[in-house]
């Protein structure tokens, strides 16, 4: 029995808890669950804190870990991930390629208590091309992949499964600068062109809902071809992806399964809400999950701040997930530090879409009142990063206690006060 | 004769200038700020570079530099200024409040080949509270300050014109959670209350022009009500205060004085756009100057990053000028990494709003196809910072070097072009 299942017959104590947490009601949450229109990726192997995605609940955030080839110190990931739930992030991806695959995603899933995310075929893809090469994959490697994250706990993973003949042939008819930057995109697209098949993950769709029903392993679908550039942003190709993922949506909705639909990418501002909006219509409304979207492409070393400009923008359009983005994005394997920056721009990016739908105002308006009190001990109570405020506050002191040292006592928000308020 | 008088004679050098810079026929450029829709501040004395602010021109950024009672380091703020020019930023404002004002201002005029921009009414308060009180400065001493900037060169100054008695009345029927955060306009609205007489600027708003015309000082208008949380965003007081500054800047008009008007502040996303609106309306079209928008209270710290998302949707949405916030706004007085992390954030954030409305694309263009190309120094030639981002790759340093320590040789812009383009 899924949660989808069991949510068939009436609220569950994992709907109970998530509409408790979102201040939603329980069968109202329960309806959307079972329309697939919020998903609470949750391996029962794993059991993490439920966390509801989509349907109007507040924009959540992802923190994507992992090693590489090039950079494959698994205490510094430990640390990564630890370090991504305690800046705020709702949930955590392990896109490792390098190293022990296994071994790294059953540690991760042991010390993290929030909804864990894989890309099962990078570990297909990987050990075919220590023999030979990412193209000489098996369907069974695939599969066998996507089972072997299940079993082990993982929550939700991704699955390529947009990534058919007809989308391959689509980015061929129309060419695009950038052709795939998804790197599971890429090992689909190489495998599809090379073995002139179809992706065994499409065509056999119907076993990989099985084997997620079997776990109940939510589905992640998408996204080998979000834009990797502004040029382009939107363009048939990536529709072409949605409208296929559209149909397998429905398709899992039935089995049971829970979906989650995935987006760009490389997206200017302007074209962000027209984005949402038909990934919106072709799914009928599943959660989703976007990385970024980087609103232009020049500024590698601050891509943290350019996705949190279009995650804002995404969030108040109706995106329910964005999967940050770090500073090192498109230059190195982020580090600590880089993990750290990027949750805390996604989270601001998210909250700042939740105010602009009303939600989580009162948080501001206590940070408001404490401002308004210049009440520092109170303010560092509520702000995002305490240690970074305080740090600021620290290295540049002001020689009068309750103001900082921008104005000094030339504080604006002290000098009207007397005449405005007749305190002193 | 003012910048504006010339133009309604026809074609000058400097609307010449402009027109070549932004690549807009200079006979449109030349009615637009003869309309005061494009303002170019420009004092002869002076002379910066001539700068485009308005009307469809690509969104410019400024960066706020100055001392404070508590950190007067000159020649910190001399390498402020130059820094802020090194990356990017388009005019510079002087927000000095402690040490030798007119000294500080000075060195910085002499540097500065950009527009320099200063609030008199700082010189005035200061002054008047180094003998009593704030509130005790005179008629003479705020005009005096206009007209010793102006003097001395400044291109453009703040008059905050729009805090009046009736204003106030409003702010103080409403109600507020932060009355006042603008330093100049607290100045003001003390100052009115305790004198129970109307603000100078704006009684004798006459001869503030006649000075603005003798200097060709352009005037920026504003915002001694910008909004300084979430709660008090387009409130009442804040509409009032545009709705007087449209009267005034429809005045500055007639005179051949060229205006900007500055806006918020604290404002959630959904509203951006009504405030934007609001001001184009209020007066017809003049250039609108914005600090943030921030999009939240509850990130000090990382204030660059909100404001970047409401630098990005205010600059698509119609503003034309963005004043970068630093990540120590709220918290202290920027450094000088402070302030480059405030002009890059800023600069990101206008580019981002200028690519929505097609501007600047190329850029973007050639960056995308040098990652196709995986051509890095051609990349590093084109990014926001390069010496950051050459960092970033330099301290995780990838195996291959076509690539990145991210994906090391599994990159997905390399794995799929053998099978799709035929390239090795």
């Amino acid at each position: 029995m899924t949660l989808i299942s069991q949510a068939k017959s009436g609220i569950t104590d994992i709907i109970r808890e998530v509409a408790e947490a979102e201040g939603m009601e329980p069968e109202k949450l329960r309806r959307k669950v079972v329309a697939g229109e919020i998903a609470i990726p949750f391996n029962p192997v794993h059991s993490p804190k439920p966390l509801g995605i989509g349907g109007g609940l507040p924009v959540k955030v992802n923190a994507n870990i992992g090693t590489s080839p090039d950079c494959l110190d698994m205490e510094e990931e430990i640390k990564k991930a630890k370090i991504s739930v305690e800046y705020g992030s709702d949930a955590v991806m392990d896109l490792s390629i390098g190293g022990d695959l296994t071994d790294i995603r059953r540690r991760l899933i042991e010390v993290l208590d929030v909804p864990f995310g894989t890309v099962p075929i990078y570990e297909a893809g990987i050990s075919a091309a220590k023999k030979s090469a990412v193209v000489d994959m098996t369907e069974d490697d695939m599969f066998n992949a996507f089972e072997n994250h299940a079993k082990d706990g993982v929550d939700f993973t991704v699955a390529h499964v947009g990534v058919t003949k007809e989308s391959v042939s689509r980015l061929k008819k129309q060419g695009r600068i950038l052709d795939v930057v998804s790197r599971g995109g890429s090992f689909h697209t190489a495998w599809i062109l090379h073995n002139e098949k179809e992706n065994p993950l499409y065509e056999n769709y119907d076993y990989l809902l099985e084997l997620a029903a079997r776990y109940d392993l939510t589905l992640s679908l998408g996204d080998g071809f979000r834009s990797g550039c502004i040029y382009d942003a939107n363009d048939r190709v990536k529709i072409q992806e949605l409208l296929i993922i559209g149909e397998l949506v429905e398709r899992a909705r039935e089995y049971g399964v829970q979906t989650i639909v995935e987006g760009p990418g490389h997206v200017p501002l302007n074209l962000i809400e027209s984005n949402i909006m038909i990934m919106k219509s072709a799914t009928k409304n599943a959660p989703y999950y976007v990385l970024g979207p980087l609103v232009t492409d020049i500024a590698p070393g601050y891509d943290h701040i350019v996705s949190a400009i279009g995650g804002a923008i995404a969030g108040y359009a109706g995106a329910d997930f964005l999967c940050y983005v770090t500073p090192s994005e498109h230059l190195s394997l982020p580090t600590i530090d880089d993990v750290r920056e990027g949750v805390i721009a996604a989270r601001i990016a998210a909250h700042s879409a939740n105010l602009a739908r009303g939600i989580g105002t009162d948080l501001d308006l206590e940070m408001a009142l404490a401002r308004r009190d210049l009440d520092w001990d109170k303010m560092f109570s509520l702000v995002i990063d305490p240690e970074k405020a305080k740090r600021y506050r620290e290295e540049r002191k002001p020689s009068h206690e309750d103001v900082c040292s921008m104005c000094g006592d030339l504080c604006a928000i002290k000098l009207p006060r007397k005449y405005l308020r007749g305190e002193e």
